[in-house]
């Protein structure tokens, strides 16, 4: 039977999946679009894409405009989750929650760490796939504009055998398509690996306001960033039990080297929008002090990225302050304090 | 005599002072004024403030545009600096020079600590005054609205009788006016207790983005304003070897208490302007590596503000920064080490 996929969350990553899903033929793909649903459903996606071209009024098999008309037209075999992680605003486990029944397979494509444990504490008897995207590509009002390759890993951290059946089956259809697609052992390892960038890279920037090239010629590379990668290192090394690459820090600071260029943290603190702090610092260092490891450097960024977190989501209605003049007894809504 | 007494920097703390000196008919007032001069020399200042009531159109005895000008009026017995201490825009000792004779006593009228003994090393012939103000006063392009009463600190460092002397000299004449002067033995202990709050709660706000009332409500003044402050105690009383007041961390942190009041350097950071960093943060954490005190919160919070401070810099032309695509040789401008 062909399996049906449902994709949640049609930004940047998710339309790319979405859109190499479908190109395979053997699997029937839908996806749920929110803010832009009347616009899709009508005109569909446009693409300017480096692996697939140029493609107009590209739509899948179905277009919901909610988990309540998914689940109306489910279930499905596979949810990909590639939404922005960020629990402050909605957990993932409530985004799926409707629409997961015995045997569905969740594969959540995400940053950071942590979110795949918190879906099988939620979903003990489902299948749990992580995929980790290294694609460049941003939705522009539904126009896709895909510049750097589309490569998927996915894996999992559940050894029982169905659920290596689904992943092996997810990266037999993925790889079929034109992106690059990668059947992975070690989930986590990889994950801390990307960590090395978006902890401490995407942090930093996302604090100073500086893009990675002014963070290099302002010396704030040496003097927070490689610090701040050398305890992701140990948190890392010490949950692994197993050495990172040697150079990974080197590798991943330089990796933005000669252009003035924004990570995605950076950009949605710009717009007032919120951050995944929970899955890049918060989970990570939640491991760090279980483990006994020190992290100074990112426990500060932490804190003070909680506090850029907490007028973002003031601006979203999740934290109401009192007006002026407050009264002394009211109490903090928020503790930065892990 | 009359003693000759020059303002430079006539922001909201400036032209109080100079307004202050100017009502007591004790002394010669003359300012110097350079983004608005061609107003202010036409129309003066008008004063809406709590101690002096409404005044249309005031002007002190002269009025220069530049340091030249000044100086061909000079020369002064009282310099009074009330500019921002950003060094890496301009030194205050570089400001004042050309006006300097022997005899000259500058007074520095200015947050943080370092900034006297500078002077002292640029000019040992000469004597140095420092002045603490607390006073709540902005310079809306010459319309000075003045919200909290002002008072003024002056000490000095400098044990010579004559220094002394011009010290009293000034408190006396100061003391005249309607403002609160008071006549300080120990001003390094009262800059100390000050930065308790400079360089914990401003520095904070600067780089949140939020302002006091948010702070308190977002954890981040338990997380990171009191460990700061601690760390300030720490080096204070290392360098002065005496105990600050019990519980000033706790004043100060709520002495903004019931409202939303973003601090001068919050400000700052919002218009893209430069911030006191070294004056703040910078001196202070020379004396802790001095003295062998651990100061990591403040160490991290200078760092990030330097990446901060960084932009500000290139935005006014003193940082330049290649063409994209940059070449990797190109080597840091800037460092944030201390």
């Amino acid at each position: 039977m062909t399996p049906k996929i449902l994709v949640i969350g049609t930004g940047g990553v998710g339309s790319i999946v979405a859109l190499a899903l479908h190109s395979t033929k053997k699997c029937e793909v839908s996806i749920i679009v929110r803010s832009i649903y009347d616009q899709v459903s009508e005109h569909g996606f446009d693409f300017d894409s480096c692996d697939y071209g140029k493609i107009e009024g590209w739509k899948p098999d179905h277009i919901f405009k909610d988990t309540e008309e998914a689940k109306a037209n489910g279930p499905f075999d596979y949810i990909l989750v590639s939404t922005k992680n960020i629990p402050e605003v909605q957990k993932t486990e409530d985004v799926v929650r409707p629409l997961v029944v015995p045997g569905t397979c969740i594969v959540l494509i995400q940053n950071g760490i942590g979110g795949e444990e918190q879906l099988m504490e939620a979903f003990p008897d489902n299948y749990i796939l992580g995929g980790i995207s290294l694609v460049g590509s941003a939705n522009y009002n539904g126009k896709i504009l895909h510049n750097l390759p589309d490569h998927e890993s996915f894996g999992t951290y559940d050894k029982r055998p169905e659920a290596q059946e689904a992943l092996k089956q997810l990266c037999d259809i993925y790889g079929s398509s034109k992106s690059q697609c990668e059947l992975i052992e070690n989930l986590k390892y990889r994950r801390w690996c990307k960590l090395i960038y978006n902890a401490c890279i995407n942090t930093t920037t996302a604090v100073t306001g500086l893009d990675c090239g002014r963070m290099y010629f302002s010396g704030i590379r040496e003097a927070v960033v490689y610090p701040a990668m050398k305890e992701v290192r140990a948190i890392a090394e010490a949950d692994l039990q197993e050495k990172l690459p040697e150079g990974i820090e080197k590798m991943m600071a330089e990796s933005d080297n000669g252009v003035y260029f924004k990570p995605s943290m950076l950009v949605d603190v710009e717009k007032g929008q919120p951050i995944e702090l929970q899955a890049i610092l918060g989970n990570p260092l939640r491991i760090a002090k279980k483990l006994g490891v020190e992290a100074p450097t990112l426990t500060m960024l932490y804190k003070l990225l909680s506090g850029i977190q907490f007028s973002a989501l003031e601006r979203r209605g999740i934290y109401k302050i009192p007006a002026e003049p407050f009264s002394n007894d009211d109490s903090p809504l928020a503790s930065a304090l892990i």
